[in-house]
């Protein structure tokens, strides 16, 4: 039998990762995990110890992190952190692919890929719709825009995150789908709550109520995709909608004021509502909500 | 073998339903598929005509239709219609129930509760969580208070329509839950609608959007429940918690902003959680929203 060599050479891709919060460290831990060599540095050094324990090299300054490796990650707080760790190394940058998972809005991450280009780098932005416990797992979601090229290289290494998307090469797109669909849930959340607020004088508890909105809500979302099909046709008015004017809440706001919950989150709809039947909509789908807020009253 | 006789005595509750609009008829259709006797009364008599030919006695009058049976619906459209129509046929009425499922607020429910005990009229009060064609389906739910002795006694033809549920004495409590339930709906779909706005800036179309929103917001009513518990626990700072600090939902309302959506709905639940930040609460527990919403800013 042939001897088998000492050290076999490491097929999967190195990966360098800044910031090693929690967010960071659950990357680095999967690729790990996943058998890549991974180098990390984290401004305060013993929240990266684990991670060397567990294989990783861990560099002691951002530009020894970067030269180790084609794929650098950012996994720091805001978009000035990220700035602030990246100025001191474009020059140690230039050549390899940086891919953001900082969350930035897109007008931050269009301003990172400018940067970026400027200085030689390939960029990919990525924004993760997941909380550290999911890395890994197929619950976890994570968008990417930038540099199709990145996303084609660099496929393996994000494999092991999640099942990634592709939104296209504007920077800005994975935020803004991922902020997006934050909006939403902060919303649904907000309505939870208020909800909750208002059946609390019916003498019902918090957890009564969830149990009663949870499925209801979750059965509701089934409604979208015949939302969205109106909004995707442009005709407000196609037969067999909730017309606005049947949509009118104001007897909730009503109800809420007058049991005491403030009705804002409510009323702050109402006012979507009124906004195109006062512009004379009243007849047309419920969908046409969507026209406020792409119209701001501030522009109207 | 005996001989049987040519009609069996009606044993199924009769019932007298005033307003067969959509959601009248479809509450009549049901008792008429399962064999009650039905009296109906419309003030436009053409709309009654179609229960008229299923079996249903149909009365010119209002009077008339209370005094068929001991159960007497009121499906109209506000509250202000339930009393222009009640008032005249007070004495009518007297010793028989009343079951009122128009929409109403939940001090119009009360309000027509002691109308009702002042006149020697039982009072339940009804809230009905569905679309007309739901009605008679497991998917259908009728919140019921104010009498509960009403509610055990009619019980068979409430089992007809929907799985009821009996939420206490306060006749306001079924509509309150019902709203309370509505506005968490519309403000998860406010929040659909405004993701999709900003998401519309990423070149994703709504029916995308939907795609990826609606499992999500799905999945995430799962978080309902550990909130609850929160709340009910009356301790914010139970560990584990995302903080109202994490919470901070300024990078959304910028990101809207930047792209020209209308971010209102989405301030509305960041000065939700502000007004408790700068309460002194930002460590807490992101559930603390719901404090926001019990002390409404004009009394604070
Ligand atoms: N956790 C989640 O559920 C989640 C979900 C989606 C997206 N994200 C995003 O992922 C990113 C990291 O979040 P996380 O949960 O890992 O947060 P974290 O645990 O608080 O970690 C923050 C990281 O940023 C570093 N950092 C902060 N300011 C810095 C500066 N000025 N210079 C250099 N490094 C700095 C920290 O270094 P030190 O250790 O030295 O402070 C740490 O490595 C954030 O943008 C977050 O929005 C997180
Ligand atoms: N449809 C739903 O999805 C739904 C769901 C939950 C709850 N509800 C509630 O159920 C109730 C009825 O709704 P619907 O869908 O059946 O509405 P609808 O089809 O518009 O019917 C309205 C009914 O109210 C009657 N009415 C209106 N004003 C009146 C007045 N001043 N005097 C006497 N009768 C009057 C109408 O009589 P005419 O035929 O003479 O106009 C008709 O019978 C409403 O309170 C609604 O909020 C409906």
């Amino acid at each position: 039998m042939a001897s088998k060599p000492a050290t076999e050479p490491a097929t999967a891709e190195g990966v360098t990762i800044l910031g090693t919060g929690a967010m960071g460290s659950a990357l680095a831990g999967e690729l790990l995990g996943a058998g890549h060599p991974v180098t990390v540095w984290n401004r305060t050094a013993e929240r990266a110890v684990p991670l060397a324990t567990r294989g990783a090299a861990q560099a002691e300054t951002p530009g020894q992190a970067v030269i180790a490796h084609p794929l650098v990650v950012m996994c720091l707080l805001r978009a000035g952190s990220v700035h602030d760790t990246l100025t001191p190394v474009a020059a140690e940058l230039r050549g390899r692919t940086l891919l953001n998972v900082t969350t930035t809005t897109p007008n931050e991450s269009r301003e990172l890929a400018r940067w970026a280009a400027d200085h030689d780098v390939t960029y990919l932005d990525g924004a993760i719709l997941a909380v550290p416990e999911m890395i890994g797992s197929p619950a976890a979601q994570i968008f990417y825009s930038g540099s199709r090229e990145a996303y084609d290289r660099f496929r393996d290494v994000l494999d092991v995150w999640s099942n990634g998307t592709y939104d296209g090469d504007d920077a800005g797109a994975a935020s803004l789908i991922d902020l997006a669909l934050l909006s939403g849930m902060y919303q649904m959340f907000a309505g939870f709550f208020h909800g909750a607020a208002m059946a609390g004088f019916a003498d019902l508890s918090a957890t009564e109520f969830a149990a009663r909105a949870a499925p209801f809500l979750a059965a509701m979302t089934e409604g979208f995709a015949d939302f969205a099909g109106v909004i995707d046709g442009g005709d407000y008015a196609v037969p067999g909608q909730q017309s606005l004017e049947f949509s009118d809440l104001s007897h909730i706001v009503r109800a809420s004021e007058e049991q005491g919950v403030d009705p804002a989150p409510v009323a702050t709809v109402q006012e979507l509502i009124s906004r195109q039947i006062a512009a004379g909509h009243g007849s047309e789908g419920f969908p046409r909500v969507y026209e406020s807020l792409r119209r701001p009253a501030a522009q109207a």
